[in-house]
């Protein structure tokens, strides 16, 4: 962030401001929405009808509005939820405790009322250390604290405190109504669908970074002479996965919001919110290991040892994380489009698997031609971390597959995948063999490797499926 | 969380509550002030004399505790200091706009005032969304628009707006007064010291973690017979580190707060709370690669030639996770007493060199006695791992150095650590040899290993100080 200071120093305001806009048109939206908002209740005192009915009571209105006029639907939606009821319930305590008092004589009543006072703020304050109190009715325990002492405080020298309340409450009621039909009903901005674009988003930033990381780490035989802007470019759009690491207390609050919104678009009222949070969490983990193997892309190797190695595992590598990428940009789009994954999803981990056990096969069989472990290291580093990947990836994949029952996804056409066949049949390597024993593995049968330039004449094995990695 | 709920469900409300406070009993004192400053504020009701002076503009000093007492001093000096501000901005340009209005006469002054109430609500709500206004003045410029709207509004009806204006200024001047004078001199809460103490604490959380890592991870030779029970606790202690993968948030909003507070204990005014959060963040980049680690631990290894392999480097990663483990840990306790950090931190550090240089010897001559790749490869993974580990300790290092600077953290006199030598000496492999052409590395004599059980005769050349591991 220090970084870029100096750049948005030297940006104007305007700039900055235009740029803010265009990055997301609703801000925008939903700036000019508070302003109409504001103005409507501002008429309760323009209009004289209206103020004659609310009088000083009036401006409750406008700071209702201020107050819990937010982004989304749903934070909308909560904080007058929250509003409403919290003051509904304090008021009627409030109430009660001033008639309790003021049994107690002209002496009394103070001491009695700052009794109350104390220990209901300091117990409500209490509660708000709650967890699940914190993140849902927050703001409600807020307002009780405020409208119980305003009442109980009040009606000790307000004498007709019930119209008092009245006036109030119906101030407070038209707020908050005039915020929910506005956010509701004028380009509403959906925590609900955010929750879901962001999920679609992050998945999609780690498939972009599966797709490009075998290009990005393997470049050596023909990357010399790549110039360094588009190289640095290129960098850092594959970045982009970044931003997936710090994301869980955005989607967090996202989620608990799109928990009080009504039905809208393909969401139902109560859509299955937190295997949203489930899935970003599986994703926020895959997301930790890529930056795990981010920190091996452009790492010099100058030893031949190395290159001969990195040439070796390179198109299984590049096959495992393509595949994975693949699988999870249908697996986004398979959120997005809310169709259950199609079965090509499938296609792609098995082609991914069926790559490391290739993977596999070359690290078992008698590669060492020197016996120099440490230059290999770090490409052995980066197979283990593809391979735990694709089991991430199957994670998400089953994580998808819950969501598309609990959500009741619609299901597309099974279709016969013509990928998985015309591809590796194009590559030429691999045969697959379907045998009853295996259950449900598919066993692939890997003759040998073509593509790396000679053939070691081994015989490969197939791999028996026992995970030793992770 | 989900696997947590039915233990909470079962836990009475009475316990949660004694456990709430038990872990924390900051939030049961915050709870009682927060009860004393709304008792104190309601004296302006209840004591005649001020309730004349105030009337019933006294409900703007409960409302103002209500809203900006927090937890922590820092907040509640940056809630107090915004709504002051915010409200006397707005107060006055709110007073300009309706004067201004009032020139339109009887029917152009609601349209004015209603035009100007639109606009700067828009303005002042799209401005909440530049991510600086956001950190430091969001609750600023929502009392701005509230306050501006409130009295540029009631100008229209309400005749004395100057009296007006004044009396609620005044009020909430005491209200803000009250909750800041409690929140500053009744067992405050530092938003700085907790960040500096979460800091310390997440350090020590990953010099738990390296420290118990070895034991872990190599007790395949006697750890057979441990009973499942302590070996859960075991674990699941190790885990404490989760908890820095998430903590960024909490992290930046202590640092914010933080700025806001005056001096404290060790902490000066303008403490470097920025060089905190880079700390906090090079701490979490360590707990990222801390993550791909802890997926190796516990995965059983039944292969012969893993295991051999294992064994022959469990002694230098024991050593690299250990010395890091310690470095760490001195690291966190330089923080915790404000100190420069010891010399004995790049003692251990160096010992962790030392022992990645022993480790890359081991692993470049001639291990191979079999040619599967396939089995050591999560070992290998390991090694990687533990070697990016040592650098961003170092990184954590030179952080702290630039806090002790930016901090004037006091010296330590330099002695010469006694740790280094005999530890090393005790293992009986490293003689260290000072080489005057190698600048400031430290050359590292590896003659063989004995520990592992057979020697391998082999003559191993110190390393050339290459990294060639990330």
């Amino acid at each position: 962030m220090a970084a870029h200071q100096p750049k948005l120093g030297a940006m104007s305001v305007m700039e900055r401001t235009v740029k803010l806009g265009r990055d997301d048109p609703r801000r925008i939206i939903h700036s000019l929405k508070v302003g109409l908002a504001l103005t409507f209740v501002s008429l309760l005192y323009y209009w004289r009808p209206l103020y004659d009915g609310f009088g000083i009571a009036a401006i409750w209105a406008v700071l209702t509005v201020v107050v819990i006029f937010e982004f989304t639907v749903g934070a909308t939606l909560s904080k007058g939820l929250n509003r409403g009821l919290g003051t509904l319930l304090a008021g009627a305590l409030g109430v009660g405790a001033q008639h309790f008092a003021s049994l107690f004589g002209q002496t009394g009543e103070p001491i009695v009322l700052g009794f109350f006072v104390f220990l209901l703020a300091a117990a409500s304050t209490f509660s708000r250390f709650f967890p699940r109190i914190k993140a849902r009715y927050d703001y409600g325990v807020l307002i009780f604290i405020l409208t119980f002492s305003l009442v109980s405080v009040s009606g000790y020298r307000v004498e007709k405190i019930l119209e008092l309340a009245h006036q109030r409450l119906s101030t407070i009621l038209i707020g908050g109504a005039t915020c929910i039909f506005i956010s509701l009903f004028i380009c509403p901005v959906w925590a609900g669908e955010s929750l879901h674009n962001i999920i679609v988003s992050n998945i999609e930033k780690l498939a972009n970074y599966l797709e490009g990381f075998g290009v990005e780490y393997f470049q050596y035989e023909d990357g010399e002479n790549v110039d360094e802007d588009s190289k640095h470019n290129k960098l850092s759009s594959l970045q982009a996965y970044k931003t997936v690491l710090t994301s869980q207390s955005s989607e967090e609050s996202l989620a608990n919001f799109a928990s009080w919104e009504p039905r809208h678009g393909k969401f139902s009222f109560r859509h299955p919110w937190k295997q949203y949070l489930k899935i970003g969490s599986l994703t926020r983990q895959c997301a930790y290991q890529i930056e795990s193997l981010n920190g091996y892309i452009n790492v010099p190797t100058d030893i031949q040892v190395a290159i001969q190695f990195r040439r070796r595992i390179e198109e299984s590598c590049n096959a495992i994380s393509s595949e994975s990428g693949k699988a999870l940009r249908i697996l986004a789009s398979s959120i997005k489009t809310m169709t259950n994954p199609s079965s090509s999803s499938k296609t792609h981990i098995e082609n991914a698997t069926a790559a490391i056990d290739e993977l596999k096969n070359t690290l078992k069989t008698g590669y060492m031609e020197s016996s120099d472990l440490l230059g290999i290291i770090p490409d052995a580093t980066v197979c283990c971390i593809l391979i735990d990947i694709v089991k991430s990836v199957e994670k998400i994949l089953e994580a998808i597959e819950e969501l598309g029952v609990l959500a009741s996804f619609k299901s597309v056409e099974p279709t016969v995948s013509p990928e998985k066949s015309t591809q590796l049949l194009h590559r030429g390597i691999v045969n697959p063999l379907f045998d009853g024993e295996c259950g449900d593995h598919v066993v692939i049968m890997v003759d040998n490797e073509v593509e790396v330039g000679k053939s070691h004449g081994l015989e490969v094995k197939p791999s028996n499926g026992e995970m030793v990695c992770k």
